[in-house]
């Protein structure tokens, strides 16, 4: 009977050291930047295209995979089942299950909200839309699903869903929002939330504050508008104002200080032009249009970032952290007050992969996702 | 009887308000950088020429005065009286009292470590040169004074005498000694401590890993050759070496990145010049000489300095805040790495006053220390 159970437990060892054989066999990746020397690890794989990731109060990862399934993984690398309780989902082209960000009081509600496209009802419609609804998290569930936001209009559409969920100091959330690709238009008006950032109350109410909720026939959810697909934001730790990175067109990506009322341009004015050539909107200036802060032409595909604020890396205090998507790349900026005075690209050549967002994680230590049908997550530490 | 002591309080009151009177008048001056507006407070003055500063514990914080006296100040402006239990010090031309740190145990041992210009014995002797002691602190007494270095050799001479004290993260302690300015050749050679920074353990032994420790007929405390007076010196957060910055002549004043062994080339290469004109050595460049990583010409005379590492201003993490005599001026210079990508001068024209060093507070505040009969400390917060 001893001889069994020993046996079996031998036999289990065996199996699950097989499951993650590959993630504790990779020698960490030893790698130079202009500022410090930093190691590669992988501590997770095979997750279909992560989008989102947020870091739980036990050091655990909550992570979204764009399929339509939200899982907790730990930093040794055990992903768990996926949570049950989450909305139905248009899970196609760019759209799926998307971010997640942890409600600032998690601590004691264990609330968590979570952005998706969001399907019509009606089974035969392909109508679909940004939603972000809140649940809170038990072991494996999701309970008390409860829904905050939905984009308006609904477009039959696979493309440009944004959509990063930002936390506010004074706890609004902002949500980024794609223009649709094929309505670019309405993200120049102020009846439809295509092409919008949008600023709510934790519980889905208008705060009434926002810019246009005295302004007739504007939706009142509107913080700024005339963008395209922001795949990534962040608040600046110095000024504490939102920063919204621009997946332009070819050519054209930007960042932009994302404040009330503005209009940043698109797709009136753009650095970008059209996939295969061909002038977009009237040029690069406009009166009453916003100037990027910074912006990378040709397009490097930009994604998720941070202002890294952590103890692990002093030389990259207060620097951006982006993830680059078609340059494979993930980019540091140097900033001075609201000016980038240098940029660096790192990894392409040690790592190669579409990288989707970068989070900091509760050690202090940077956390890099890719963006492939089998993604993992890196942790990135001083050498 | 009661009306007496009422009397004598609201008496005592005034007295108070009148010898604090000034600093507590003065408005806060508001102050735009190009990263961040800030706020200068004074909050000390009438000190005599401080040098050095070093907060306690408690937020107070121990001030030198270079005349010879040591003080307790409070951040509220408060000035004690002078400590009892200093050595006899050379207090003419730039010597006196130096500069001050806590011994890195100081929770415990309450050992405070200090730099000054020592005289020779006998009375008629003009010999002098830079040493450091540590005393116990008890209240406003010194005690148990125990000498742990000398440089040598003595020199008449009331210039360049260094002196910062810096412990390096294995708790060793560096000191940047000067080249006494009419012996400026001795920072070539191992034989003395004349224009050299030099390590010693905190009991005044050589640690046994210096770099000269087996070369015959070198003083084994030699750390690093060919300075001039560096009057600023500070610990990397990122790399952990030390920075020294070299007061140079006329014009050359430079930073540098101060490794064992090295050296940097004064008086043989230097981007000065003699006071007045003329060429100073061989050159700016030379085979085993370091370059500096940062360099001003014309000089704009280097004081203290700090890597900033405080929460206070996260759009400062890092920069190099670094004090100027001349210019007047607080230069804040951005890092990326060991590269020095951009510098910033501020309140020349708010203040206009000879800075001698900056500290950083326990508050995560920047402290600034001028350099005049009646020195001010003043601090600065984000606005």
């Amino acid at each position: 009977m001893k001889r069994t159970t020993l046996t079996l437990a031998l036999c289990l060892f065996a199996f699950q050291a097989e499951v993650y054989a590959e993630v504790t066999r990779a020698a960490p990746l030893n790698v130079k930047t202009e500022a410090g020397n930093i190691q590669i690890k992988t501590i997770a794989e095979g997750l279909e295209n992560i989008w989102g990731m947020a870091f739980l109060p036990d050091g655990n990862m909550l992570v979204t995979e764009r399929a339509g399934r939200m899982r907790i993984v730990s930093t040794t690398g055990k992903v768990g089942e996926p949570l049950t309780g989450l909305p139905p989902m248009y899970a196609k082209g760019q759209g799926g299950l998307l971010d997640v960000v942890l409600a600032p009081d998690f601590a004691t509600s264990q609330k968590i909200y979570f952005s998706y496209a969001e399907p019509a009802e009606g089974e035969a419609s392909e109508l679909n839309s940004t939603a972000v609804s809140f649940a809170v998290l038990n072991g494996n569930k999701l309970e008390n699903l409860t829904h905050v936001f939905s984009q308006q209009p609904k477009i039959n559409s696979g493309h440009h869903f944004g959509s990063r969920l930002v936390w506010a100091p004074d706890g609004t959330l902002f949500i980024t929002l794609g223009d649709r690709y094929s309505e670019k238009d309405k993200a120049q008006t102020l009846d439809n939330h295509l092409g919008k950032v949008v600023r709510i109350n934790a519980d889905g109410s208008v705060p009434q504050n926002n810019p246009f909720v005295n302004t007739a026939g504007a939706l009142p959810e509107i913080w700024s508008i005339g963008h395209r697909n922001m795949q990534g934001a962040a608040i600046n730790p110095t000024s504490k104002v939102l920063w919204t990175g621009e997946h332009g067109p070819q050519g054209g990506d930007e960042l932009n200080i994302d404040q009330a009322a503005k209009n940043y341009g698109w797709p009136v004015i753009t650095y970008g032009e059209n996939y295969g050539g061909g002038k977009i909107g009237e040029g690069t200036h406009k009166a009453g249009m916003e100037q990027p802060v910074y912006k990378w032409v040709p397009s490097i595909a930009t994604a998720g970032f941070i202002f890294y604020t952590g103890d692990k890396f002093p030389q990259w205090q207060n620097n951006i952290l982006l993830a680059s998507l078609k340059e494979k790349t993930l980019v540091r900026l140097v900033l001075d007050g609201d000016k980038i005075i240098k940029e660096e690209r790192l990894l392409k050549t040690e790592l190669g992969q579409r990288l989707r967002t970068v989070v900091q994680g509760p050690d202090g230590l940077i956390y890099l996702v890719t963006d492939e049908a089998k993604s993992k997550i890196y942790q990135i530490s001083p050498q």
